[in-house]
């Protein structure tokens, strides 16, 4: 049995219109022998409407309500698509998470899938051609319904893929692929055909929203290669896929930014140990996300403490940061709004020396400062004044051969 | 544990303002000490929007798909009315169909109840106070959602009740209770303190929507008396409830009438077996409901067949007619439109002679025609011609004492 997994986003299954473009893509699959598991999100809007009835009837509404009613979302859409697939001839049925069933955990609004009857499904293929699954959703041991959070349908798209082995695994969405950096900031911007897992994943997470995170984390896991493109063009994409299986050889693959940063410094505090701990211990606690941290050499056994987080956690960040300063006796906290992040990300970095020095060189000669750097094994970031992100972005992109027609790295 | 169903329509849980009228409800029976079973439609609209809407992806959306997403709507109302309670510090659970189990036929859009999983709803209700139910909705036994057809909710409210030996099932609507006629047509007419089971049915066969006539059938078969009242008011509305505990003894309880009606006659048919069942078998294999059916005395071997049916059904009855006539050797077929029947319905006629003299003299006094007439145990239903139904229903109401301030029967 030979089975394709196809992933449509809101955008895609928004109205009769684009659900019949989906269904042609279906049916095509239908036609070269392939049994289709189409995984859709609710209609763009639908979600969104159904938070803003919620909050009219609680200010902080109950979260296993909450994924009940979300839930309804995807469930209108497959609903719809199964009722249009009948219509036009195809052995379609419509499959909730419950009735899957796709077990997560108990946390509702950000639940984690922990198994998949693909047993029952295989067998349900028998008859079946196209099986239409809710996505972002599953059920947990107390039969309620979960929500896997934003963008969780990429993510059953994945799972679902793993779970059933499936040949092929398709992510739709309403851009053509994977791109070089953002098109909006830099038109020299090319789609990439392959990038690895790795990549994609640091791509994600400085500001990437092709795909979700934990879906890349998941096919990453489990081995499943991804092909995210477009559902209006007949572009074949990007695959998302192990490094050894990639053609391409670039140490670069591709430049990340992301604005949403606030810069906090803790000045003059202890060289000591436990300081770290106090600060970041009462910020975790608070389920405030840290990203970049950096703490530079003592002098005169001070040190200074610097770290950044999202903007919309600022304030809430500075008032735990009062308490902490005076019990670890620290001399202040300062902190600045006015930057933003970019990131070179590439594999082949591993292999490739000079990677961070023709990096700071090409900001060094836009005369950009960097405030901050942070490395990973396949990723450099530096913290920039923000008014320069764009400049920066398009020299980084320059610097690193990755501009269209130039397929060469540096 | 003392248990309280209470079920409430479309109109009273469409938006926030009326659901908070529900939960000042639902909170009084909690304060009393009962544990609160809540049966939820669907927001008014909303059923017809979600139907108009796969119309649009199908001529005859495929019924397993449509049941799947109309009840998406009754699981929208129980999750945010569930929101509301929680709110409200009122502990709350919604269940959706599957997840009480209510398990039904797999008769998509008309299944029936076989069973619901009671001694599940009772543990459930040792913590929780007040459980949200999805009416009109079920699963079947492969595991699919149903729907139980038209004002199913009510179904679901009474068959709660009987499952739990309830010890209080109240349906909540937008009148105050079932009255001995439509007060839009007899401004005399007024509400029944008690009705009984078969009276109830027979006047919700006769045109009153007050109650579904499965509802009331479920009542009868598991004695689970029924008080039907209005959502907007504090009037105790009308007991549904078995006969030798009603308190009022009335002859007739009720007049009904039903303006969608259309007669057929089919002409000197040969009065022989068989002609009757090639007539009806023809029709019913078609699905269509015959009401009233006479076959008067025969004379030389022939005899006229005549019946009502629904007017939307008389083009494809007239058709199916057609070709029967000619294997029957019938003479021919007519149809008229201008009728309506009207019915006196009241347990009482049981122990009273002269109830249809009573009623033939107050058509006759007003000079109306009666152009057929059948009878039941408890009901007398005569077929007129529709310019008089007004004035029938009011002239009936009056010879039957039925008018307010005259309480004594005829």
């Amino acid at each position: 049995m030979k089975i394709m997994v196809q992933k449509y986003g809101g955008t895609s299954v928004a109205g009769l219109e684009r659900m019949k473009k989906v269904l042609s893509r279906v049916s095509k699959g239908v036609e070269e022998g392939f049994k289709v598991v189409v995984v859709l999100s609710a209609m763009s809007g639908e979600t969104n409407k159904l938070i803003g009835l919620a909050k009219e009837f609680s200010s902080e509404p109950d979260s296993e309500e909450m994924d009940a009613l979300v839930a309804t979302g995807e469930n209108v859409s497959v609903a719809l698509f199964s009722i249009l697939a009948k219509d036009n001839g195809i052995k379609a049925k419509s499959l909730q998470g419950w009735q899957v069933p796709i077990l997560t955990t108990d946390a509702y609004k950000k639940a984690r899938i922990v198994s998949i009857d693909a047993q029952k499904m295989r067998a349900m293929l028998e008859d079946i051609d196209v099986l239409v699954v809710a996505g972002f959703q599953g059920v947990d041991c107390h039969g309620r319904v979960t929500t896997l959070g934003r963008g969780g349908s990429d993510t059953t798209g994945v799972a679902l893929a793993a779970a059933l082995k499936a040949d092929v695994c398709e992510i739709y969405t309403d851009v053509d692929g994977v791109f070089t950096t953002d098109p909006r900031v830099c038109s020299a911007a090319r789609k990439l055909d392959v990038v690895s897992y790795d990549e994609m994943l640091e791509l994600a997470s400085s500001g990437s929203k092709v795909l979700q995170i934990r879906s890349v984390e998941f096919a990453k896991k489990y081995n499943v290669p991804v092909r995210v493109r477009s559902t209006f063009t007949d572009d074949p994409g990007t695959l998302v896929t192990q490094e050894d299986a990639m053609m391409e050889d670039l140490v670069i693959s591709g430049i990340a930014f992301d604005r949403d940063q606030c810069r906090i410094t803790v000045a003059k505090v202890k060289d000591k140990p436990g300081v770290a701990a106090a600060i970041f211990g009462a910020i975790a606690k608070q389920r405030i996300l840290v990203d970049m941290i950096i703490q530079n050499t003592s002098s005169d056994g001070y040190t200074d403490m610097t770290f950044t987080i999202s903007r919309a956690d600022l304030d809430q960040t500075m008032a735990i940061l009062e308490g902490v300063c005076k019990e670890i006796g620290a001399e202040g906290v300062q902190h600045d709004l006015n930057v933003a992040k970019v990131s070179v990300v590439g594999v082949g970095m591993r292999n490739h020396s000079g990677v961070a020095s023709t990096m700071f060189q090409a900001l060094q000669e836009e005369n950009i400062n960097i405030k901050l750097i942070a490395t990973s094994e396949i990723k450099i970031t530096c913290l920039i004044d923000e008014k320069y992100i764009e400049l920066a972005v398009r020299a980084l992109h320059t610097a690193f051969g990755l501009d269209k027609k130039a397929v060469q790295a540096c």
